[in-house]
């Protein structure tokens, strides 16, 4: 019997470190981090931006358990091979394996009685997870489960007692926010399954849920031939019932059950190998024996810890062990989406439902544009810029692959989902375009985006060209369209002047001031209007409705998103009556105390006052108060959200961690600046709340950050040096950080009333 | 406005010669004939064994409307794309397309009210069908249709009247047997729709029919832009309701429909390009753009029609305009299938559903071995033996994706149905082997014969192998599943012995001999055993039963079964006690009169007594008055079926076509010889009834047969000579066909008592 890891002290050292001394970044990964509480992470082994994440699901029939574990749960169904990471939208948990002990149960059970089904309990004191890694020992049969995982492939190592009555358990009726006969659950609309031989499985799924039409295939094969095997459908043993030949070893419907059976030894390990496709099982397989062609489960942990470790390489850090953890799981958690999806001949199937071929790029997929545009993709451009042009190039396979000639929204697994608003695949590919993302076409990207934001029928998208607004009275959402419309189109204007489009780009130029079309200067905020102009009467700025059909605003408040013109802050504070007047507005959206009467509170997390920093809305907000010549007020908020709303904890984000942005944004305020507005030229300077950082550009060059005296009270800045010469200014050029260098701040325990005062906003 | 044929005599010469004089033997086609009563042919066009067969459909909801089309009903649902051609079940029937003009109806109506839906009124006087095309005028709205196909892709060419609201609807919800929410239809399990471009549309469904996992994709293209297009989904129209976006291009769903919108002037024609695939959207598009890569329906007819002629032409008769229509439309309908499966780049989804290459070959699907081993199959290895080659090894490539390692059994499109009984993918591959088919590997093919005979899990088959009978208390249809494994294993003993596996021919050689094991002498017949070796009791041998789940006899009765021995004709006649005995149970079955009060009449088609014509249990039986010495008798039965059963009418197939076998049957015998023992190295001649026939062999000889005196009249054979010598056996040599040469019978109007009488049947 392998040995396993019992009684692993939680978040101290979960296993021992593998190798290679202090340089193993990964060792600081904590994978627990967002899974009690909204974060809405996975606890289960992956490899950066890998196609398999194979986690443990302790449900699947709730809208909020979008990545199937939540830690206060005591049951696990079992271990399915696929996983979103931090959305508030369920999908995937694709094949679920779970081993078991005695008669073979083909139904889950429930939370309250886990025993009525294959569910199996288990204790965190018995559970562990690392970087490429998970173990948990059921508590009711005492198999011991250990999972790791390459880029398409996972590995199970299922450590069992001895029984006469071993076996393992494919649920293909399995997946996230289906599996019940429950409107509004998504839905299995077929699947099938192959016992292709006595050791090996192959199976396929076609679900309606989030992600409408997604096809996905598995292989497994096992380290030894099953003793005997069973197929069920709709919980009925499939028999030849004498009358048509039916085949025991395949099954084709909507509830379909695998289990592999087996007598055990004492301590009996059994491996299983499994991979997923988005083309064919024969994909599926030659992805499983291309990655892991050996049985070696210490190797494939091996290797993804190292791939872990350098990713997380490209950000060295001084700081204490839980600042480390915490930084590092942020660092992983932004490294998880977009996730791998092309098989190992490059062939993916795309959102015309055909199988492509991703030639001269690697194609992704989950691309949760309306949060990650804002500090997940300006992050990547830094220190991960080929896979940035390997995403911006996925991007542009999408458009063309797009019967609406439209970029993603939301693109998942060859699907479109429409999902949240805007078209902000265009700052993602600007922001990469003027940062030195190279190995797209510029032109044939240019001619996307321009075609994107000239769409006729995308979200009120005409009559917003027309009016200058997305009028209230035809389109939900209508000023959070509006606003967010005329920052994309500001980036439109960009790569335009940049290619020299200057008609273009007089045109963009233009469409982005549309913000000052919805600013009600009789309330001093964004109000939404009507076609004929007419704002809307009443009108309650601190009204929120999750419910996005009866809200002008898009998780949010008008409060909130009165803020939104990242393009022209400056505007938006010349609208306000200037920098007091502005500075002061700021500081009552923190203080405002919203009743929770408001209908729906899903995306209130995170609040200080009604700053949710829990969602996207409010992200780049604290920041203003740099604009706003009071730069102090955004340390002081800075560090509150650094302080209770991350760390190293399962419960430690406060938010959706929405495909990283959340611990995106966590990585650059605690390095000391944040892409307020991704495609322009300069970053904001917050506060850093780091001693040191390195960050190792992808251009070959390094940026380091340093905080002398900088200390939990010493978070102000007092004075600053970019490559040794003063720098009296929080807009950080992103040119200097681009070309490398050395940005020095010096802290200390009281608000410096002069510096960065008075700058001027780059153009 | 193009000129079209209206009122064109319906069985006289439908539509002008298109060119090249009298050689042109595909005018002598007649695609009604089994439309009427239950030969389930279908009349649209189709290219020889071609993927596409473009064809009316007048019911999708009828269990005995199998290939869509039934001549006496009297509207039209509109015109799909693939059908079945003489099946006993329904499938197919795909993609669906209807001209309207007025509002767009989205569902078809019914029989009694057609004008309730989209269905057309239509009449055979404004109806006509040649080789390759077909044409209707639609009564309700004066359209005129004219349908063309090549291998892959169809053409319709549709002519309208003037008006503000023309339209053509496409239906995705329309196939064979389906469509009605009713228990036992199938079920259109997922589909999907794209509006590619202004003038090009692309969609998929996936259909558990009959073929229980059927992915099927096809392509349109229109001749012109549509003037406007809508999507519907269960009945509503797809459009956005601002709340989260919905393309006006795409929907997916299990009711969806697509209404082109047109303008038209007075006899405007609009033409649509169509084609199928089972890999992809792109595939489709792809067989459409190579096969009619122009809008030249002419060119597409001639074509088709030359692929015809080219067809027909390897066997040319002489005989009256009526037989050489029936004749020629009974090789027509032998050309049907099995068809083409495989995209233009040699592409297709096989039965493990990943997508396969068909390497040095050409791939096909449509397999209804049951039927078509006994005279399909040996007509091909004689005439078509390329093609009988390819066939044989798409059964291999069939059983190499096959997880049972079975050779089909029923094969449809990428599926096993697992419909009717035996291997009889055995004999056609064994026939084909040993008649000189050429083109695969004959080691291979074995190792796919022996491990399908030797199958454990298949119907009974380790039962049969360990008593030497399939046992009636096992296993249904338990008598006919023995006689046809016996006579399967005959076929692997003959492959085994060419092979010089000595072994394994004495081995399939003594299963061979396991119909005698049934044979119950105290009744002359053969009778249901159980496990211990009791006879079933009571027992009716008359006893028939459509539903094979209560009966021991497949579609028949046991005094039917009871003379299925091919292998060992001989060996039946001396259970019988000899010759006469034999000869005088024979003509029992042709005299019973059996009462229709059995359960289920549905097989009881073509019926001389208990010889029922119409269905393929029957179909070697008159034969066998030439092993019982007494050969007249043979020729009174056969030119009694043939006078009654076969013709050139909608209603002249007395039973189900079944793939061509009915009319294989047709074709051998009035050649005057049948291959009642396929494998085997005779054909056993019954009586001619064409004056001459040429056959033109695959191996680039002739083989010709004369009939000097022949008359309705003069049907006994009185003398014969072989090569222009004296032929006196009624047991022709399988070898003197495929070298070539010459058989002359000399006819007249009495028995000769003598000739053909004491031949003795070749080992």
């Amino acid at each position: 019997m392998r040995s396993f890891l019992r009684f692993c002290p939680l978040f101290l050292a979960l296993v021992p470190s593998l190798a290679q001394g202090d340089s193993a970044l990964a060792d600081y990964i904590r994978p627990f981090v967002g899974t009690k509480g909204g974060g809405n992470t996975f606890p289960g082994p992956v490899a950066p931006f890998g196609m398999v994440q194979l986690s443990p699901d302790t449900a699947d029939d709730l809208w909020d358990n979008a990545a199937g574990y939540k830690y206060a749960d005591t049951s696990i169904m079992g271990f399915s091979m696929t996983h979103l990471s931090g959305t508030g939208i369920p999908d995937r948990g694709d094949f679920l394996f779970i081993p078991q002990i005695g008669e073979a149960k083909l139904v889950p059970g429930t939370k309250e009685n886990p025993d009525a089904g294959y569910r199996a309990r288990y204790a965190h004191e018995q559970e562990s997870a690392a970087a490429g890694y998970y173990q948990v020992t059921l508590l009711n049969n005492h198999v011991n489960v250990e999972l790791t995982a390459a880029d398409r492939a996972g590995l199970m190592r299922l450590t069992f007692p001895e029984s006469e009555h071993a076996s393992i358990l494919t649920d293909l009726r399995h997946f996230l926010n289906g599996n019940a006969d429950v409107p509004g659950r998504f839905k299995l609309i077929w699947s099938h399954l192959r016992v292709e031989d006595e050791a090996t499985v192959t199976g396929f799924h076609l679900i309606g849920g989030w992600a409408k039409e997604r096809y996905l295939y598995f292989a497994a094969r096992y380290s030894r031939p099953f003793d005997g095997h069973r197929l069920y459908s709709n919980g009925e043993e499939i028999k030849y019932n004498t009358y048509r030949f039916r085949s025991r070893h395949e099954a084709a419907g909507t509830n379909l059950q695998f289990v592999a059976e087996y007598k055990t030894r004492p301590g009996e390990v059994i491996q299983i190998k499994v991979a997923v496709s988005a083309v064919s099982a024969a994909s599926a397989l030659q992805n499983l024996d291309r990655e892991i062609p050996d049985w070696d489960f210490d190797r494939v942990r091996r290797q993804t810890r190292q791939k872990w470790n350098k990713e997380l390489s490209r950000l060295q850090i001084e700081g204490t062990q839980d600042q480390k953890e915490t930084f590092y799981s942020a660092m992983y958690h932004c490294c998880l989406a977009p996730s791998l999806y092309e098989d190992a001949d490059g062939l993916y199937r795309g959102l015309d439902w055909d199988i492509h071929a991703a030639s001269g790029f690697t194609n992704y997929t989950v691309f949760s544009l309306w949060d990650t545009y804002r500090a997940v993709h300006p992050l990547f451009a830094l220190i991960q810029a080929q896979r940035d042009s390997d995403m911006i190039q996925s991007l542009l396979a999408h458009y063309d692959q797009s019967v609406d000639h439209l970029l993603p929204v939301w693109g998942l697994e060859g699907n479109e989902t429409w999902c949240m608003i805007g078209y902000h695949a265009v700052p993602v590919i600007v922001d990469g375009f003027l940062k030195g993302v190279k190995g797209f076409d510029a032109e044939r990207a240019y001619q996307a985006i321009k075609t994107t934001a000239m769409n006729p029928d995308y979200d009120g998208l005409s009559a917003y060209r027309q009016l200058g607004w997305v009028p209230c009275d035809q389109e939900n959402e209508s000023v959070s369209k509006t606003l967010e419309y005329a920052y994309d189109d500001y980036c439109v204007a960009q790569i335009a002047k940049a290619l020299g489009k200057n008609d273009d780009y007089q045109y963009f130029k233009g469409r982005a001031a549309n913000f000052t079309n919805l600013y009600d200067a009789s309330i001093g905020l964004m109000r939404p209007k009507d076609a004929q102009g007419h704002w809307r009467t009443p009108f309650n700025p601190h009204f929120y409705d999750d419910d996005s059909r009866t809200n002008d605003f898009t998780e949010g408040t008008s409060w909130q998103y009165s803020w939104y013109a990242p393009q022209d802050v400056p505007g938006l504070i010349a609208l306000a009556g200037g920098k007091e007047a502005f500075a002061a507005k700021l500081d009552q959206l923190f203080t405002f105390h919203q009743a929770d009467t408001n209908k729906g509170m899903d995306d209130v997390q995170g609040r200080i006052g009604e700053y949710w920093h829990g969602n996207e809305p409010s992200h780049q907000i604290i920041y203003l108060y740099s604009y706003a010549g009071q730069p102090w007020k955004a340390a002081q908020r800075l560090h509150e959200v650094l302080r209770t709303q991350y760390g190293n904890k399962p419960d430690s984000l406060s938010g959706n961690d929405d495909c990283g942005q959340m611990s995106a944004w966590y990585i650059f305020t605690v390095l000391g600046f944040y892409p307020v507005c991704p495609a322009s030229d300069y970053y904001v300077i917050g506060s850093p709340s780091l001693p040191k950082a390195v960050m190792r550009l992808s251009n070959g060059r390094e940026f380091t950050m340093t905080a002398a005296n900088l200390s939990d009270y010493n978070i102000y800045i007092q004075s600053a040096t970019l490559n040794g010469r003063d720098w009296n200014s929080p807009y950080l050029p992103a040119r200097a950080v681009r070309e490398g260098g050395t940005l020095n701040f010096q802290m200390g325990p009281e608000p410096n009333n002069i510096w960065g005062v008075n700058a001027q906003v780059p153009e």
